[in-house]
C-alpha cells in the first residue's frame, strides 16, 4: 500500500528538515573552526570526523523523537556490506557533513543534506551550507529556493556551451581512477570546461541556481544525492542514470542537467562505471 | 635606477585599489545579472565579454587621471603577439574579471584582481569578488587580508594530506591537453583530491585563506596572478616556478603551496608545460 502525503504534511515535513538542518549547521560550523580528530575509510581520501558521526547520531535521535515510524537511512550508521534498506516507507536520507574533504581543509563549502521518500521517492529536500549561511529547499512540486530566492536552470542548450561539475571522488582502486581520467579528458574536449568542488549535494544546488549547466559523478551515495536531485529538479533539471536510463537512487551514480539534451550529449561522451548498490 | 616605496606611498597605492576595485566590482556586478554577449578569443572555451573590456577600459582611464606616470599591463588591451612591456617602473597589472567563463556560466567566484609592481616585484595586491563582497588585500610585508580579517595558509605539511587546486585552463591543444590530464592524474594519486573553481586569483586567495594547500597552473597570465601572489606570500605560503625555480610573473605557469615542502613534492609529480611568455 503507497503511503499518502497532504500538503500539509509535506509542509510540515519541509519545516521539520529546515529545523534539524539549522541546529545541525550549528554542529558542523562549531566543528569547522576548530581542529578536527580525522579518520580515514576505504582510501587515505575517504574521510570521516568526529562531528560527521556526531551530527549523525543527534539527527536520528530528533526525528525518533518526532517522526517514530518514520524510517532513516544515513552514512555513518550505514553498513557498506549491506544493502539500505529502502522501503516505500516515509525515509529520511542524511548526510551529516557532505563535503567531508572539505570540512577537514577548512573549504567551506560543506553542507548538510537531508531528504524525505515517500514510495521511494524523494518529496522534501533540505540542503543547508552553515558556513556561508545558505538554505536550499524543495518540495515535490512546489519548486526549490535558495533563503527563499527561487531557483531555475540555465538555459544553455549545448555540451559546446556548457560547464560541467565532475567529482573524482575518494575511490583510488586504479581502474576507477582510470577511467575517470578518461571522462575529465572528453568533458575538457566537448565543453568550456569542468568545475570539481568537493560536495554533491552542493553540486546539484550549483546546477539548479544555474551556475553551470552539468554535474556528474560515478561512486556517490544516495544520501549525498537525495535532497540536492530534488532541488535540481524543482529548478527544471533533468537527473538520469549517466547511461541515460532513469535515475536510481541506490545505484550509486547519477548525471544533472539544465535540460534533458545536454544530459544525453554529456552522456554520450562518457565511458559509464558500474559502482556497485548501496 | 630603482624605484623607491615609503610606507606612506604604500598605503596609498592600497586603498587607491580597493577604491578602483570596488567601482570595477559594481560594473562587474551588474554585468553579472544580465545577458552577456560572449566572443570566443583562441579556443571555444576561452571567452570575453563587454563587461572585461569596458572595466579594463574605465581602469586604464582612472589609473592615468590619477598616476599618470604610471605604467599598465591588462588582459584585454595586451596584443599576444608582442612581449608585455615590463620593466622597474611602477605599474599596475589588472585583470579586468578573472574566471570570465564563470562570469558567462553566472557562477559567483568572478573577480576583479590588480597588482602593483615597482622593480618587477608585487608591492600591492587586490582581489575583490564582488558578487560575495569578498575583498582580499595585501602589503608587501605588512600581511594579507580578507575584509580584514588576517589570513594564514593551511599547516599540513604533506602532499598527500593535501588539497590540490588545479585549473585546466582555455587551451584545446591537445598536447598540452594531454599533459594537464596526466598531471590531473598523478595530482589525485598522490594528494586527498582536487578542486577547480574556474578563477585563478581566486585559488590564489583560498590557499592564502587556508582552504586547501595548493594551487598549480600552466597557461596562467601575469593579470591572473600578479595580486593573488602577493596575497598567498604574505599569508605565509610559498610561491616558486612549479618546476622549482623561482617563479617569474611572465612565465605562464605558477605553483603555489603552503609550505615549501608540499610545493616541492607537488613540483616533484608534474610534468611541466612550457606556455611561453607574457
Amino acid at each position: 500500500m503507497s503511503v499518502q502525503v497532504s500538503s500539509q504534511q509535506l509542509q510540515e515535513f519541509l519545516d521539520f528538515a529546515v529545523e534539524v538542518a539549522k541546529k545541525a549547521g550549528e554542529m558542523i560550523k562549531d566543528g569547522f573552526s576548530k581542529k578536527k580528530n580525522v579518520e580515514t575509510k576505504q582510501s587515505n581520501a575517504d574521510l570521516v570526523t568526529e562531528t560527521d558521526q556526531a551530527v549523525e547520531k543527534w539527527v536520528i535521535g530528533y526525528i525518533n523523537e518526532r517522526y517514530p515510524s518514520h524510517k532513516f537511512i544515513g552514512e555513518e550508521t550505514t553498513d557498506g556490506d549491506v544493502p539500505c534498506d529502502f522501503t516505500d516507507d516515509l525515509t529520511w536520507i542524511v548526510d551529516p557533513i557532505d563535503g567531508t574533504t572539505n570540512f577537514v581543509h577548512s573549504i567551506p563549502e560543506v553542507s548538510y543534506s537531508m531528504g524525505l521518500t515517500a514510495n521511494k521517492e524523494v518529496i522534501v529536500g533540505v540542503v543547508y551550507i552553515p558556513v556561508l549561511d545558505l538554505m536550499y529547499t524543495s518540495m515535490k512540486g512546489h519548486g526549490s529556493y535558495c533563503n527563499g530566492r527561487k531557483l531555475a536552470v540555465s538555459s544553455v542548450e549545448d555540451l559546446k556551451q556548457s560547464i560541467v561539475i565532475h567529482e573524482g571522488g575518494s575511490s583510488r582502486v586504479p581502474a576507477v581512477v582510470d577511467t575517470k581520467m578518461k571522462n575529465i579528458h572528453s568533458i575538457v574536449n566537448h565543453s568550456h570546461g569542468i568545475r570539481a568542488y568537493g560536495s554533491a549535494a552542493i553540486n546539484f544546488c550549483r546546477v539548479a541556481d544555474g551556475q553551470g549547466e552539468a554535474y556528474v559523478e560515478y561512486g556517490i551515495h544516495c544520501w549525498d544525492f537525495a535532497a540536492g536531485m530534488l532541488i535540481a529538479e524543482e529548478a527544471g533539471a533533468y537527473v538520469m542514470d549517466p547511461d541515460g536510463g532513469p535515475c536510481d537512487l541506490m545505484k550509486r551514480r547519477v548525471l544533472v542537467a539544465c535540460g534533458e539534451k545536454v544530459a544525453r550529449e554529456l552522456s554520450a561522451i562518457l565511458t559509464h562505471l558500474d559502482m556497485g548498490r548501496d
